[in-house]
């Protein structure tokens, strides 16, 4: 059984604290946020605290804080020599004070307030300055039934860079399209089968591979009448981008 | 029964002869290609031919060809006043000669060779400009168990090139992801499961609303780290025009 402390009450907090409820392995013992209020509707299930004087002794401490308070929260842990970590993509491993045994627990995945979340879908990237440390965070990763990466810092933060690419900017690419579609009186709605069916393909399939459409084919003729039917200046310059971009992978000349 | 000449040999071609096959309200009776070899797999199942002059009388004649090869290949059906189709998103549905009633039957989704399709996924947007028309091929979408919708041209257009950004755009972001986490000896492989559950997320919450990260929070500090990380000068340029794409929408500042 591994004993863990949870700092911190945001998104990543809040999906680790009921993912760890459901299984035997790892016993949360105690939620640490610098405000009651956040996770005062917990307290008949687990024993939280605002006051880091009153943390309890526990295998594993994970700071769920944002990027800013790692460092600052880190060094006011009133312990040292235990496994601190936290669960940042871009954060360093050395913002932890060094008084403590450190690592990186980092959940690669997209976590909202009202969705649930199926820790199965949700690799781990793991990162310590021990052995010994790196496998209780393994054990604890695998207690979910989350698949594992050892990563470096450098692999970590790539990782964190490119999640902001599938996640964040695909997101807006629907959004651009949602903008595209209402301006014509047509519905989203119909692209959402194809928007997971994209998704899909590169499960299987490199998205090299997976790549279609009038930009691969250097239809120039597609590619105009498509240029002539957005009326903004914002997403003609997000479609000659991604078009161009299109274009140099697949060695193609420019529009 | 809605008897169907399928005219063509692509992939919406070969997935809708299939899906036809399956279900019992429509009929294949001919299958045209101007090359047999394409199809010559298919010739004890259905008539085929790549001739003209020899094909059957039928309820529907789908043109399921490149946009360019619409107009011609309109022109030279030996009939006239029968329902002809064709299935792209961008084509007119002027470019169908005169002389025949006229549709669209455009299958709203990626199609590739090796890929199975359920058609339960695939939105058929209809146009058509006569009633009785439309009705045909309406029962012939819902035979198929696809949603339908009736659209005008302009829809049908700008539909197509929502679709872009949600499919071929989409797509290339997840390459441009490949590349950075490659570069890196990062596994593009751990990014698969966020991918997956960034185009889930909008099947149920708008993109405006699902939007996270560090461009919609206008995190200075990540966004600087980021652009550090970032090597080719091209991934750069899809990052700040992504980002300040973001920001717009959002209400935040530029970078």
């Amino acid at each position: 059984m591994i004993s863990v402390v949870i700092l911190g009450a945001g998104n990543v907090a809040t999906h680790l604290y009921k993912a760890f409820c459901k299984i035997d392995e790892v016993s949360v013992t105690q939620w640490y946020n610098r405000s009651l209020d956040a996770i005062r509707t917990f307290k008949n299930d687990v024993s939280i605290t605002d006051d880091l004087a009153q943390l309890n002794e526990a295998d594993v401490y994970i700071l769920a804080v944002s990027d800013d308070a790692i460092k600052m929260l880190s060094t006011q842990l009133p312990f040292e020599n235990r496994l601190v970590v936290h669960t940042s993509g871009a954060a360093s491993l050395y913002d932890i004070d060094k008084k403590h045994k450190r690592g990186v627990f980092y959940p690669l995945q997209t976590f909202s307030k009202a969705a649930e979340i199926d820790f199965a879908n949700v690799p781990i990237c793991i990162e310590a300055l021990e052995s010994t440390d790196y496998h209780v965070l393994k054990k604890m990763a695998k207690a979910l039934g989350s698949p594992t990466k050892k990563v470096n810092t450098d692999q970590r933060k790539v990782l964190h860079l490119a999640a902001v690419f599938v996640n964040n900017f695909t997101n807006q690419l629907y959004r651009v399209a949602h903008e595209i579609t209402e301006s014509e009186g047509a519905e989203f709605d119909l692209l959402k089968p194809l928007i997971l069916e994209t998704a899909k393909k590169v499960q299987n399939v490199s998205p090299y591979m997976a790549q279609t459409g009038p930009a691969k084919r250097n239809d120039k003729k597609t590619l105009r009448k498509h240029l002539k039917l957005i009326k903004n200046k914002h997403h003609t310059d997000i479609y000659n981008l991604l078009t161009t971009s299109i274009q140099q992978t697949h060695g193609r000349k420019k529009l």
